[in-house]
């Protein structure tokens, strides 16, 4: 394929990667038990704490999100049972993986684009018997934002019960402080926000996650905490990284603190509210309810009926960007406007005159 | 790190990564359920069904070797045992993940350094009840090359025994014809003689194979060879793929068709037996017997008793290039030199000269 046929991505990921960060991203490799790579993993360390909110060591795992999903669920779930909160299609199918992993898994299944409340979560567990409970932060299919920290307080009343958060949407679009908050596992992947292509994970976990997982034998080893963990105090991964998304991680991370944490939450905010705008004044609905919508991306319903495919084949056509139509069950009901990475008042303006402009044709 | 502090490679493993490669790499990001993502993974089908030598599709994996290797042994071995062929150190770690998987593990263990042998496998698999053989054709960490020709011979006389072959510093530098040898899993890595930056894993499957995984419940849903097939149907991968490492196979596919597959695999004989060649008349001895020494890489003895790390030290500050000094427990016993991707007989000539002149210092 031609190197110029350029489509700019407004679609929840991937989204487009900078010039400078293709720049550090191919840097020459690098061996992964040198020198060179240790300083590399040992540099990013404390900024990688600080977004995570965590003490704890932050883990890259050479995967997409759903590797460390589904070691989550190795390494935390034992004979007891897990809870899985079930609002959009990501958060279904973790329920399916944590059964492929031979757990005893419980659904806890809301419609598409509501949200998980706490005191649901709450009813549920107090069946008993549940080893942890896995919540998807921000439901990228649906646009849902679930109440995180309400249901973290909830969790934190059933001892032993271990709280596993994906914030693979919402990481790095507003601060979500790990230790704070009490959670177990929290992890992200590299093709949302953080605007890397897509291929690398990150996650950290607590004491209490490693401690789980100590007692669980056949939890594996690729994506075995106790092997990241080991690694990581010599500043390594269990087995040959990625090593050209860990560079350009480095260069992201230089981006984020020069811009400033607190200033980069601010900025997501407001070029999601300026679409969430839009798209009330166009006469569309939103799919998630009011105070449960996610802050990275807007998700839109189609209570105008338009043909929403044509509209973004138009999109493609005239402006060489495109936003998303939809996922699964949901496909030409919704779509999905994107407002992560390195978007700015400007470029987001700019879309959605595109949008307009597309929309009437 | 500055960008301009290059160390060229000759370690087994990442290598050097071309600047065609990398402008492949730095393709803008596309959408991993789009028409574009299914015409690449598509489009680069045929030329990899010819490198491994079968009909059957080939999947790529967004981890290292390591989650293929842990895979097939989540996929292929069930309530029967695996036996492990040990030869070094990446030999040896299988038989210890397989045992992490829950799975009864049997070793197969030769000293570090020599080969497998088929009479071995074969007396060891006359105790009946294996699912599974995993074998490291290529045993980078000592530069041995098993028989594995003879080995799989050996396999086909127990029916039900499937055999899981480790192609990662062997692939694309032989022959290695999948279907006419009969193996169930070929596996490769994209760090080693693809000279791709590491962070994909190359992998096809047999008909039994897929046979024996549909029978086995707890395979997971990462490294699920099913779920690959399933989505391989559609041109599409399980999860959001490594794309950028895709774009740079696609580029390095190109290459190697351009070369011509078999002239590739002359000229990787050709410069092992440059580097073969040096190691002797300097006096070294080869950590392999004769008849089982790796073709993509050297594994000299250091029967000279010099100091290795000093050695490399003086190669990296002269001429801004590494050897590796001996892995695990033959560190500073034996040194490694690679002549895999697309080194040339002035690469490799350019770099013996330079050994010569810091070997001597």
């Amino acid at each position: 394929m031609p190197i110029t046929d350029h489509v700019k991505l407004f679609i929840p990921g991937p989204i487009d990667v900078s010039e400078k960060t293709f720049r550090a991203f191919t840097r020459p490799m690098i061996g992964h038990r040198s020198g060179d790579f240790k300083k590399l993993y040992g540099g990013i360390q404390p900024r990688l704490k600080t977004l995570f909110g965590t003490t704890q060591p932050v883990f890259l795992s050479t995967s997409s999100a759903w590797g460390v999903m589904e070691g989550a669920i190795r390494n935390l779930v034992g004979s007891g049972k897990v809870l899985n909160c079930m609002c959009g299609a990501f958060s279904d199918k973790w329920f399916d993986v944590s059964k492929r992993c031979g757990k005893e898994a419980v659904a806890l299944q809301v419609e598409w684009g509501q949200p998980i409340l706490p005191e649901q979560v709450d009813a549920a567990l107090a069946a008993g018997g549940f080893d942890a409970v896995t919540l998807i932060h921000n439901e990228t299919s649906c646009g849902v934002r679930n109440p995180l920290k309400e249901i973290a307080a909830v969790v934190k009343k059933y001892p032993g019960v271990l709280l596993i958060v994906d914030t693979v949407s919402s990481f790095s679009t507003e601060a979500i402080p790990m230790d704070e908050l009490g959670l177990d596992v929290l992890l992200t992947g590299s093709q949302k926000a953080l605007a890397l292509p897509p291929g690398l994970a990150l996650f950290s976990a607590s004491e209490a996650a490693f401690e789980r997982a100590a007692t669980i034998k056949d939890r594996g080893y690729y994506f075995d905490f106790i092997e990241f963990k080991k690694n990581q105090e010599q500043d390594m991964t269990p087995s040959t990284p990625v090593i050209s998304h860990i560079y350009a991680l480095e260069s992201k991370l230089d981006d984020i603190f020069t811009e400033g944490v607190e200033a980069r939450y601010a900025r997501h905010a407001k070029l999601n509210g300026l679409v969430h705008d839009w798209v009330k004044s166009r006469g569309f609905e939103f799919f998630a309810p009011e105070g449960y919508r996610s802050l990275s991306l807007t998700c839109g319903k189609n209570n105008r009926e338009i043909d929403i495919a044509e509209w973004i084949k138009r999109l493609r056509e005239k402006y060489h960007c495109v936003i998303d139509g939809g996922y699964g069950k949901v496909k030409g009901k919704t779509f999905r406007i994107s407002n992560m990475g390195d978007e700015t008042e400007e470029t987001i303006t700019e879309l959605l005159g595109w949008l307009d402009d597309t929309l009437e044709a």
